[in-house]
């Protein structure tokens, strides 16, 4: 059983909540994936809008669900259950645009989209948008480190998951 | 046009994604909200496991969205857009029993149920379980107030609401 | 070397900061543990004020200083490097009283108590005030675990430091 | 009063605390604000370290406090107490950097230096070291906005307190 599989697995067993990671869709581009998010009180501020480092928690929830979608999901990886050492993806580096605010009960999408691979890293455009206005985008470059901090180079099944999410787009 | 009638509009507008804000369903005792809720890095602390205060957030994101299902949805109530002024559900008292550790990639569910109704004031009882076993439960009384913090009665409308929900309880 | 010269050195370390973790104060009934806390953006929502999860956090900030100030900081339980196995104190179970709100740039102080020592848990209550008017009141029970999750009995230096701690209260 | 009598009286009004709002610091290049932060539990994820976007939380607390140093703390700027309308920095755009990882109690200090000052804007470089070593540098640009979105000229005593901070550096 492959990784894609066992992840499709995971994620078809609760099958009362079909969309909780998302979806993959395809657009004229090439692959994104696409992460509804709510905006809970937790994710406000005295300000009355969203507090600008929950949309960096958005971000993350976007790139796990993308992992999870693609059959790699990090508990897996964390454990090392995926038959390799126990790693994690950490954020190398990151920039957050922020265009508009958002608000209390608003409805928004995560769209991720595979911008670049390296040989342990990979670099991804997340933009954040409210019934279709976007109100922030990011940059944002993951590493594969094990739990020692040894950056790890991503194995096959990982690249191949990512490169066909970004081959098309070019 | 009520208060049902523009929630139930607020929510079909997002029609991408039927189940963000739960499900409302009858069980043997009466009726419940429930609400998926993915286990994040976000969620997680460095003992592996799901931090404690994450759950007391778990468990407003299922009030906030049985509010919603109920056609009361907290930003026209904080906007006073209602037609009433404006004003929030804020938690007076809360207690929360941890049975057993969530992790990192667990779909819990918020099981929540309306225990007590007040004049101003609602206890609900909530559940949160993982693939079936629970994790956590919590009672919680939220009291409605202006916001200039004095307490409001509920309305009729969001009481018809939360009585459906309870009714058939006892 | 103990434990309690360990960690006070651990303190003393970064002398720029005195009261980074807040002091022990005798009162007339006893010792207790108080921690200033600043409201920041992060912590208040929309409603404008600090958010109800928020004091939750600010407990468990509390609690981690005394245990520091005890001599026995958590990661070091965590690592095991206090020489018995890796371990953490989790949270049993919690209730929260709020008697009003607190609001950005508040300096808050969390006074920590202990109530109640058991074979391998701690009840201690926890008053969250606000230039000195009750805020918060929570009591809060926790038990220490190995990180495979099997309660263990405090040993003979965080008991005699708990007890020292709660013995003149009553 | 001006406003920096006042926000002086307001934090010495606290005099049980007195570096609860870091310091400002003169070094060679001029001035600079210092944060300590301590890591709790709720800054960490169960990878074992702290979470990335708890640095973003981290580099907000050093720039309210300087703000709050130079006299003009948020809650008067979101009152409008300070006789103008109400307002609040809100930010346009920041990068971070992470060199490597901090953990479960450590003391890091967030050092805030003024980079830039445009009309409305502020671009401030923070730098979160941990026992002297950089764990994470970023660059955020915050703009001046009332409460109803339209960006504000940053007054005199605003500008005068950021270019006394800024200005020996170049």
């Amino acid at each position: 059983m492959t990784q894609k599989e066992q992840g499709a697995n995971a994620v078809g067993a609760d099958n009362r909540w079909p969309d909780i990671a998302g979806r993959i869709e395809r657009d004229p581009d090439g692959m994104r994936h696409v992460l509804p998010v709510r905006v809970y009180f937790e994710d406000t501020d005295a300000g009355g809008v969203v507090y600008h480092a929950a949309y960096v928690r958005f971000a993350e929830r976007g790139r796990t669900d993308l992992l999870r979608l693609l059959g790699t999901d990090a508990r897996r990886m964390i454990d090392g259950s995926d038959s390799r050492e126990p790693a994690a993806f950490v954020v190398r580096r990151m920039s957050f645009d922020f265009a508009r605010p958002a608000r209390m009960d608003d409805l928004l999408e995560v769209v991720t989209i595979v911008k670049e691979l390296g040989g342990a890293s990979v670099t991804l455009v997340q933009t954040i948008s409210n019934a279709g206005v976007r109100v922030c985008e990011a940059e944002v470059t993951v590493v594969l480190v094990s739990m020692s901090g040894k950056p790890l180079r991503l194995n096959a099944d990982v690249r191949a998951a990512f490169l066909a999410q970004s081959q098309s787009r070019d």
